[in-house]
């Protein structure tokens, strides 16, 4: 039998700095002692990627896409480094792979490139080799279009390409790609928390560590806000049919595997609660009622890179309409630039905004099938005095926007209302839905 | 007439954080307004080489050359975006490359790389788009070899790729390399001092600024201490006729040429005088006066990488002998590893170490003609009380080992007896000689 093969993620706050590199390579060499060939992908550590944007800002307002990739892509280089260091100091044969010398090429969109393709070659002569291979995540390469200079060239290969990076959370897309392109048996997403829970356990104390969650639920509670893995991680893992767990760097702890759960329709409850206080709210007042005015408003801003995730349009009333929307806080100051010379052009009355919104969801693949959730959720809310300003529903997950100032305590009462704290089993589950 | 083609290279102290590095901008844009085309070599940030060696340090006592090469090298990828980025911000079309960007490639040893070749088409695809390049210093790429993948396949020569650095000031060959090769009309080397002084001007008061310099001189200033040029630069600059200038980031003023110098056989006198603090000496005691024992000492020590400088050998009392040699301060203790073995081996009787000596060099192409130059200097230690323990000399240069603790005063002494804070003029050099 073949050595299994494991996918290893350890992300900034396992790298912060020698002692913990030390320790995750303490971690990396027993689970050598397994038996197992180790492809380790590393985030950069700590608060690096910080510094060198803060280093960027004080040098420019606007730092060009292309060299703050490479700028930021030393991170990662850093940090894999060091941990090849460690290992080798513990006796184990390891190198570090750039991005690009693991093969790793993308799409080529600078600061959010998406993995185009993976070529294992140089990984498994490594592997093969013996060693562990350390892979610095967030990055790969493209190539540089310049006339006369032709890409297929041999000799121009090297120096025509280009480091792109995949944006915030990229190592855990670097990670679960390797995975999927060797074929690896175990893909493993150390983190600084003991898996996925049920609610935010900083906020809710008697939050539950879930065993299992399905990839879709995994998708929307990261995208709802909670941090622990990249969305398009999930998803690559999701298409790819590969099992991701998540679990500690810091303890010997089981963790939550994310993959195709059987269980789901028979859970068929709320598996957790998701917030997220990086949102804004916008209003547009007294919109004119016509059509093409949506696309005025979310064309430019979309253009400008301005995500924009909850929208609520209210009924018409004389002709005009509101229009309230939600974007990242961060993005608030840049979508006003953008909206308020459309006020006049679009023949808004008003725009009004407010930073002081957070929101709350609860997610879980059985809320669809069970109208219940949704007027149980409210309840809670208003029975706590919370006020919710909008609602957006999918399949698996209903979403509120509050007062941030209210956000914990929608939080905790949502988590007792749906008696997460309690273990979860099939037929408790079952008994919940009916 | 063709846009005249200009190399300037930048060193840590001249981009040491933001400030300094929009101030390097401003100065790239000046010369770029008198119509050249540019392309600017850049080290690591200030301490940031240092600041890496440490994290390395405190991850493990022996770090792999190959991955202390990858780490080192992220030092100048960051300072070559961050130019970049300050540039672009100031209206100036700029592109950073990496070293192998740059197609500069080496012979592969790690942490000490000689440029084997540069392929220029990418930095002239860039000029020719009308960008300034800026070029990360001090690295280059060789090509790993791994059974199963060749190197001059196109798919891999990418991740086939190593980073390889040139080893500390190795941005300084970087430079003249580029020169070289791209044929250009100067090179330029900014630096935290005005240009070659007659003495280090932190020490000699009067220490004049020198207007040229003949490769030879600034190769051994360089090597005897004199920090402002990597000796490999200068060596570079000789075998291609590349004219050097040395001159300063922070004022506009003249600094001093190293270039093929015509008046030389006229001075005719002592350029300057070098000092080197890093500097051990070690004495083997009664070594056996027999052939093959000097390879048996050298020879250890040349495989471990210490550069041995200076050996004394004195004449041999009763088939025994003294040997003494010098090393680089910071190789003491490693040296001494090496050789505890051998006493016993070798029938040494005893091994002595002093680290608080320094060397004091006069230097100047014409001391060769002139055998009164020695008697001079070794007048002037003596007069000054100063007590000589090892002696060398070559064609353009007489070093002494004298103690630490006197360095400065045997420093101003010689300035002072060979009359260097005078102008010169080829008519008072001729007339100091006869």
């Amino acid at each position: 039998m073949p050595a299994p093969l494991v996918v290893m993620k350890f992300g900034g706050s396992s790298v912060a700095g020698a002692e913990r590199i030390k320790r995750v390579a303490r971690r990396i060499v027993r689970e050598r002692a397994r038996g197992s060939e180790l492809v380790v992908v590393v985030s950069a550590m700590g608060d690096t990627t910080d510094e060198l944007l803060a280093l960027a800002a004080a040098i420019t307002d606007e730092p060009d896409a292309r060299e703050l990739d490479v700028l930021l892509a030393t991170g990662e280089h850093q940090s894999a480094t060091l941990m090849s260091m460690a290992l080798q100091s513990l006796g184990v044969p390891a190198i570090s792979l750039t991005g690009p010398q693991a093969g790793i090429t993308t799409d080529g969109r600078y600061g959010k490139a998406r993995i185009a393709g993976i070529d294992p070659r140089r990984v498994r002569a490594e592997l093969a080799a013996g060693k562990v291979v350390i892979v610095a995540g967030f990055q790969g390469m493209s190539v540089a279009a310049l006339d006369g200079l032709e890409a297929t060239e041999p000799a121009s290969a090297v120096h025509t390409a280009e480091i792109t990076t995949l944006g915030r959370g990229g190592s855990d897309t670097t990670a679960v790609a390797l995975a999927a392109q060797l074929g690896a048996d175990r893909c493993q997403i150390y983190t600084d928390v003991k898996g996925i829970y049920s609610a935010d356990p900083r906020i809710v104390a008697d939050a539950r560590q879930l065993d299992v969650v399905g990839y879709e639920e995994m998708m929307e509670l990261a995208h709802q806000g909670a941090q622990v893995m990249q969305v398009r991680a999930v998803e690559l893992g999701w298409v790819n049919d590969v099992v991701i767990e998540v679990l500690s760097s810091f303890e010997d702890a089981p963790g939550t595997q994310i993959r195709e759960d059987p269980l789901v329709e028979q859970r068929n409850k709320v598996r957790g609660i998701a917030h997220d206080r990086n949102v804004a709210k916008v209003t547009l007042v007294d919109v004119p009622d016509q059509p093409g005015v949506a696309r005025s408003v979310f064309g430019p801003l979309a253009e400008q890179g301005i995500n924009v995730d909850m929208i609520v349009q209210n009924v018409g009333h004389g002709g005009a309409t509101d229009l309230s929307f939600t974007i990242p806080r961060v993005e608030l100051a840049k979508a006003k630039r953008i909206l308020e010379p459309l006020i006049r052009d679009l023949g808004f009355r008003d725009m009004t905004t407010d930073s002081a919104v957070a929101k709350v969801s609860i997610v879980g693949a059985g809320i669809h099938n069970a109208p219940g959730y949704a007027a149980r959720m409210f309840g809670t809310l208003a029975d706590a005095g919370i006020n919710i300003e909008m609602i957006s529903t999918s399949e698996i997950r209903i979403t509120t926007i509050i007062a941030e100032d209210r956000v914990e305590e929608a939080v905790r009462s949502l988590h007792a209302a749906f008696q997460l704290e309690q273990p979860e089993t099939v037929e408790a589950a079952s008994a919940l839905a009916g």
